[in-house]
């Protein structure tokens, strides 16, 4: 019977659980950075060790998610049936994110939102030039821009893994729309959400105001580099 | 005698209820989205299956808003005397909610605000061209201006229905005067309410930095019918 | 001995007890709008029927701010020894409050802040012109520059004085300092506070991204006329 | 044994206790203010009568700092081993902070942030000029640039120190980088953090606009000069 939840082994389920809490909790995260309005914006984890994913029902309230509302996925994008959630629609941007699972292995979170100044960018389809030592730390050169994709099809999914695929950035700001940022795990990827649209904003003001001066590539490859390996406890690098 | 309270159906007595709580609260949506300040700002909701609507009252705080002082109203915007909250002002917008409900039939919900970045664009007399997705998703096309009016008659009720009769957008900007949006209920008006500001303030960051993408037509229309016919859950279409 | 407390009619103490709770209170509303920073900003209110006025300590914390204490003056800014609050400094702007209250006898509040869009016009010495109806309203015109002026002398007071007798609004924008709004009590000179900091901001971005449209005069003198006499409930008005 | 506290002289004990709290209370402040986000930022405060700071560790959530986690380090920013929080890493920005205490003894706290609008300004390499009374008071000045410096070796705090001593100002922008803030102890710089962003802001926007109008030299004096000497309760000056 297609309705009856699949038996995973223990372990999985375990992942399984852990990953519900962290997708549902990381979700406050794009609430407390104002980088979402109403039931905007998106959160996914991947579950190690198995072929699936954890993301957000559409149009949900933030202030009503939890653990047992978010929903399981295949990497394909469909719900895993009679799993908690499953009755429910899962994002509508969850073909983008399965896309994004299915061909980088390495991706464990993937994030969407409407964030207000990369947005602006993304409107103009302009990538955000890396002219503060935050920007190289955490992505280690410019936030490209990738391709106008509608919904409906793998074009948004299939524009993030091309234009994000051997960059350093984890953010991409897809044109006329607005930013997806990919992680090690969910935690990851919503920090870089965070991060795009706080450079996003201070680039922003200090372009229009005048000539930037820009970073020898060499110092942002330095930086790159160091914030990589170095920075934060050495059981959470990057964090 | 006038100011009995007159005698509602069960099944009205109930929607009246509903409405009332709902109102009330959906004005702390304004607040959480900074679309108010002070005691600015209105949420109406239609009463389903009578001739009625809730408002709320004049000049009253946002911390100080419950069901009970919400004010209901008949569709010339006049007070029903005898019910709770009846020995108040209405808000001083009631004769322009009042004209879209008895001039729009489908129109479930009122809301205007001050909002910044709509305001702004409303002091130009300029429509926000739609080059987000989201903008499409949610009023498939530009945000139209309406006519300079000021409040004392019906010429501000007159200018939102002339607007934005057979128009797509749930949402106009009444020229020098500020955003005023419906719905299908007065959540779905205060989504487009909330929806309006984000637009409206990303779309003023993008432009001020240079040339827009614009989006194709086609792409717009896409968009649009698909958000209007798929997006969230099934009970709960565009929420 | 100065160190004892006058002896106050039991009226006027219960109108000092009002003003300190009010006074204590309206300092949350500045923090709520953003419209202050660290110990910055200040609200006074007129004791009613005496020649007293109460304000906030000099450098205190807002999350320390309690009726207790407030500061209680003369008209000439002197803390009234022995009374609560009184072996501590008063704000630095006392002064200003003070020589406001001696000139302006239908005051009855006085609000200062360095709010972010203020500033920025007193900055350029230049007054917010009167596009949105919200601002006809309120202010019914213009908001209007102060002369530049620096503590320590009746200079600020003077300037706040000159510029706002006979003239509609509440706030004036002291050059290269700050907003000054004054009010029938704190209460309605903090609205003032607020509502100058939202037009400030509005038409700073309604102007940066194209020609604004006027308000005829005409409009702006029935607006400001309705306003002041119709709106909010009866015996509130324009709260 | 390396790893054994070492044991202070009780009165230094005591002077640690207190630092930690402060230090680790201060943090919030940079949140309210919106200073930061994520993990970014950091407060460091001295130890009144010992050759100690206290500052956070690295990569650790603004939620789950505390008193006990904050890392007490010698002035070249080596932590002190079996002290609490000597486990983890301190604060990536930790040998710019060791810096300036060593270079700078009457410093008795350091604050980094990446406050938007004063790394708009870095990013442009271009001090504030000081056109707002508030900016008077506190910097005395214009608040200046300081070299292009990245991290790794003595470069940051070099910078900070060659730019600020003999400066009134107890802020300086790094190039690129961001706002560096001194203080007579933790909470003084923390005050500066805050301050330099309002002004950042504020001057922005105003210059944005139109031109700034100048504030005279010898008025920047005036108001430099008494606020250092009288502003605030007078056993807690400038705070």
């Amino acid at each position: 019977m297609s309705n009856e939840a699949p038996a995973f082994p223990p372990e999985v389920e375990e992942a399984i659980a852990t990953v519900r809490a962290d997708v549902a909790r990381l979700h406050g995260e794009l609430v407390r950075y104002g980088l979402v309005v109403w039931t905007g914006g998106n959160v996914s984890g991947r579950v190690p060790g198995a072929d699936l994913f954890v993301i957000k029902p559409s149009g949900v309230s933030y202030d009503d998610l939890t653990p047992e509302n978010m929903i399981l996925c295949d990497l394909d994008g469909t719900p895993i049936p009679g799993t908690p959630g499953s009755d429910r629609s899962p994002s509508s941007d969850t073909a983008a994110h399965a896309y994004v699972y299915r061909h980088m292995p390495e991706v464990g979170g993937v994030v969407h939102t409407h964030s207000t100044f990369a947005v602006a960018w993304a409107a103009r389809g302009e990538e955000i030039p890396c002219v503060i030592t935050a920007m190289a730390d955490e992505f280690g050169g410019p936030i490209p821009v990738g391709p106008f994709a509608i919904i409906g099809d793998d074009s948004i999914g299939r524009g993030i893994v091309e234009t994000l695929t051997g960059h350093r950035s984890r953010a991409v700001l897809m044109q006329n729309h607005g930013p997806f940022t990919i992680g090690t795990d969910a935690k990851d990827a919503v920090k870089a959400a965070v991060m795009v649209e706080d450079v996003a904003r201070a680039v922003h003001y200090a372009r229009e105001a005048g000539p930037l001066v820009p970073i020898p590539q060499e110092a942002i490859d330095r930086l790159f580099d160091r914030y990589q390996n170095v920075y934060g406890q050495s059981t959470d690098a990057r964090r």
